[in-house]
């Protein structure tokens, strides 16, 4: 093995970002560490609640997975951690189940994050980084929208303080509203308090402090961190005012380092868990993956699917040991991140010395928030989430693709985060198939005294009534081939003294198994016919495939070089 | 409106078979409509008991079906009626919402029905027949052979009176085996009996049949009614020896026609139903369609898919309002009613007759039918759709199409049928995106002396150190165009002197909006390195689309007509 890194066995073993660490980068990581960590604890509490677990936990998970990404991630600034739509995906799946902060709850959401990075991880080993494609941009916009939805109006009872379910978050919202006479006072002005400034702060906070003077980018980020602001003048009103008894707080916080233990939960409910836990890894990896290769982007980097996978399923089993419950990237922190100065994942080592920091000597400090205030960082978050963007882009630019964003929008809304994933995951599937539905197909003929065959319609060529020639332009699959066989059929309908029908292949380079049987079946239906099927100009790759069935056996044609041999064998015949 | 039919305004409204009906038919769709009502009862009493609902509802929900099904189908031959895998699935649906066999289970199910009708009858003015295409044969496969498994393992239970429940397959498998002691020895007896009794009549009473005389057709048909002989022995069996009150029996069924009534739910059942209906609602029709359209070639004839949604969804509407539960195409009762004889959808409304007849006279022949013989009825016919030969097949053509099929069948057998669709949706998507993860893209060059431009493997063509010139073969969208994009990057750091990059889109049908975004970020990217991105060739309908974004204004490069007059230009520049 030939390496131009100096040849230290440790350092083999060393991701390639550390290898190559340069000092300069330190400053810029160390200040990022910091910025993030403040906007970190805040969200962490935040995302734990919402989660319907104890706020500690968010910061547990915002500890090793930071470490775990950095061994074997492979976007220089994402930043790992509890995220919004994991936290909601979370507690959709584990409260039918336990009562929200039981241990058994506790446990189960550690079971979630073990079981996702290690579906995560696995296929991170086999290469499966392609899944990253398998929805498409206006269905995750649509997903993510829906999400945010859900979780503004599921954290209008903590805001208010009223206390109502609701089966859908249809239902919740006419509950909402039927009960809003119950609002509790004090919670509701001091919560409805956050928000104003919160909101005051995303909206004009950036742009008064550049009319301070400070430099465009500073002034972003520090409007950025308005959260912890929010967060701490909280804490401080709460405890002048002495409203500890009268507020729900998040209260005495655990102090110290999470003990690693695995979690562990009754076979029955690992069972029930495996598909939640599949639908919040592969949302959790589409998200940061789109994150990461934004940023990726911006710097002139590039991601790696497979390395994203394994350096998130470290991360969800690094906080799955640690007390933890599902982390990806999130976008808020990373941006942070990013525009703190971070340059390589060192920036993460120092958020996790930082959190554990925290987590050692000032977990005092949080316990008068009230959780009214974190409900208010939360709805503000979330409502940046809200991309109407895509959906004006989607509606001028393809009609289709705004249905699918739109359907994967009310699905969520309606039915649910993990309905909802379904019926994105269709309306991608159901957008391919109609796309594909009117497959380009074209009759064609030869071209007087050469060996091209060209369109009918555009071209003055040769043509035979006992022969039809069809070039077929696209790959066949299940999705299109039943229009392809429709298309057949009625151009032999046009052409009924044809008893010779040439399928030109050259441009099909992929026959899925169910385009076979259908192969198969028109083979034996023109055979009733008395038609004969013919194939020609199949690419190497395609006929090697074809004859691993039956197929070239039992057409009743033959298969032709080109479409020039298939003609000057049937005119003779 | 001119039609070369008589002008007569009531037959415009008949449907076509019913307008050109010839007398002759009329034998064969009788005899067609006597066999197929041989087979529906048995099968109706054992799906209505499969899909938890009482033994009448089966025989209710295949009247109405047929004549509506009649009025708006466009197969010939197509039985439509209950079906063992819309059993499981209604009941799988509502055994967690209400007590099997009370008045809202069974008003629930006709919701279920009515619900589905009215998406499919809309899906079908929709003309979304194409929906029919959505999955892959493999993955509807591994689904129906799944749903068999659930369904034979759930059928153990009353086959041999053991009372036992089970969260999965899995766990209900397991209790059975723990509790074989607790089976009831006349119930296993009696269902045992009937269970060899049709296992032998499907293996060898057709052969049988041909060598007492009787020709291949017939002999198959005969040995198809086995069923309704196994069920009329059981009866005498029971009557004679007394067993009414030792074995579980269907007991008085309601005689009379149904009663027509628009099923009623609350709204909150009816938004819980929305889901699994459409769930029902698809897997209804993709399986009637390919029985439909298996029958269909098989006669040279075509099938409609948008009048196969509406003659389904107005089948489910009529098994609503007569106290049924979703209902599609049976392929036995097709098939039945093929071989016997049918050639309209008259055979379906002499079996509608028929099955009126019945109700209104013999329901009290059924009272001592024995549940576990209907078990046992459900078991073989479950049996028969298992299907291993297109596993067999899909390993030997197509490994992704084999894993596509067996996670299907795993993800019904472990989480049931509902996750088991969004599982094989899921994987349809996933097969299709992994293929299309390696799309086909040439670095071409021109040939020398022509305007043709080839790749560079292939051919001694002329290149530029400044010009790259890649040529894409594939229509782009979500799920190949990152890999494009990769393509792209590391073809431009092999040749790092390229100033310009030129996209040859002469293949390039469609570029849906991801493929639009990923574009865009590309042509930012390269601007930072100071590579203009340039596109050529670019069909029509595309560069129309294009326009209505704003990619080719921010395009740091030019469209050219040609690969050809990009190099003129380039080269000058």
């Amino acid at each position: 093995m030939t390496d131009n890194t100096p040849p230290n066995r440790f350092a083999a073993w060393l991701p390639d970002w550390l290898r190559r660490y340069q000092r300069a980068a330190i400053t810029g990581d160390m200040t990022a560490a910091l910025v993030a960590t403040l906007l970190l604890i805040p969200q962490g509490l935040a995302y734990a609640a919402l989660a319907g677990l104890p706020p500690h936990v968010g910061l547990y998970a915002s500890l090793l997975p930071l470490v775990a990404y950095a061994a074997f991630g492979s976007s220089m600034v994402l930043s790992v951690g509890p995220v919004a739509v994991l936290a909601l995906m979370t507690a959709s799946t584990l409260t039918p189940l336990f009562a929200p902060g039981s241990a058994e709850y506790v446990a189960a959401a550690g079971m979630l994050a073990l079981l996702s990075g290690v579906m995560l991880f696995v296929f991170g080993l086999l290469r499966l980084g392609v899944l990253a494609q398998l929805l498409s941009h206006p269905v995750i916009s649509g997903f993510i929208s829906g999400a945010a939805v859900l979780i503004i109006i599921g954290q209008m009872r903590p805001l208010l303080g009223i206390d109502v379910s609701g089966a859908s978050a249809v239902t919740l919202l006419m509950a909402l509203v039927a009960n809003i006479d119950d609002a509790l006072p004090l919670t509701s002005m001091v919560g409805l308090g956050a928000l104003a400034l919160l909101v005051l702060a995303r909206l004009f906070l950036a742009r008064a402090l550049v009319r301070l003077g400070l430099p465009a980018v500073r002034a972003a980020l520090a409007a950025r961190l308005a959260p912890m602001v929010v967060v701490l003048g909280a804490i401080v009103l709460v405890v002048i005012q002495g409203w500890q008894n009268t507020l729900h707080v998040v209260g005495t916080l655990p102090g110290g380092l999470p003990s690693l233990t695995l979690p562990t939960s009754d076979w029955s409910v690992i069972q029930i868990l495996l598909l939640p836990a599949l639908a919040i890894g592969l949302v959790g990896f589409v998200e940061s993956v789109s994150i990461g290769q934004s940023m990726a982007a911006r710097y002139g980097q590039r991601l790696n699917p497979d390395a994203e996978l394994r350096g998130l399923g470290a991360a969800n089993m690094a906080s799955a040991v640690s007390g933890g419950f599902p982390v990806t990237g999130s976008f808020a922190r990373t941006v942070v991140n990013a525009e703190g100065g971070a340059r390589t994942p060192m920036a993460g080592l120092f958020a996790a010395a930082l959190m554990a920091l925290v987590l050692l000597g000032f977990t005092g400090l949080f316990s008068a928030l009230p959780l009214t205030v974190l409900a208010a960082t939360i709805i503000v978050a979330a409502a940046g989430l809200i991309d109407l963007n895509t959906l004006r882009h989607a509606w001028r630019y393809d009609r289709t693709d705004a249905v699918a964003l739109l359907g994967t929008f009310a699905g969520v809304v309606l039915f649910g985060v993990e309905a909802g994933i379904a019926i994105g995951i269709g309306l991608s599937l159901a957008t391919l198939v109609w796309r594909a539905s009117r497959p380009h197909i074209a009759v064609v003929g030869r071209l007087p005294g050469t060996e091209h065959f060209r369109n009918v319609n555009r071209y003055e060529v040769e043509t035979h009534s006992s022969v039809l020639f069809l070039r077929i332009d696209e790959n066949l699959f299940f999705g299109n081939v039943r229009a392809v066989e429709d298309r057949v059929l009625s151009e032999l309908k046009r052409q009924p003294e044809a008893r010779h029908l040439v399928l030109i292949m050259s441009s099909v380079s992929r026959v899925d198994g169910t385009a076979l049987d259908t192969l198969h079946g028109l083979n034996k239906e023109l055979a009733k016919r008395n038609i004969l099927l013919h194939l020609a100009e199949v690419k190497g790759p395609v006929l090697d495939r074809l004859a691993r069935s039956s197929l070239l056996e039992q057409l009743s044609g033959k298969v032709f070089m080109s479409a020039f041999e298939a003609e000057v064998f049937l005119a003779e015949s």
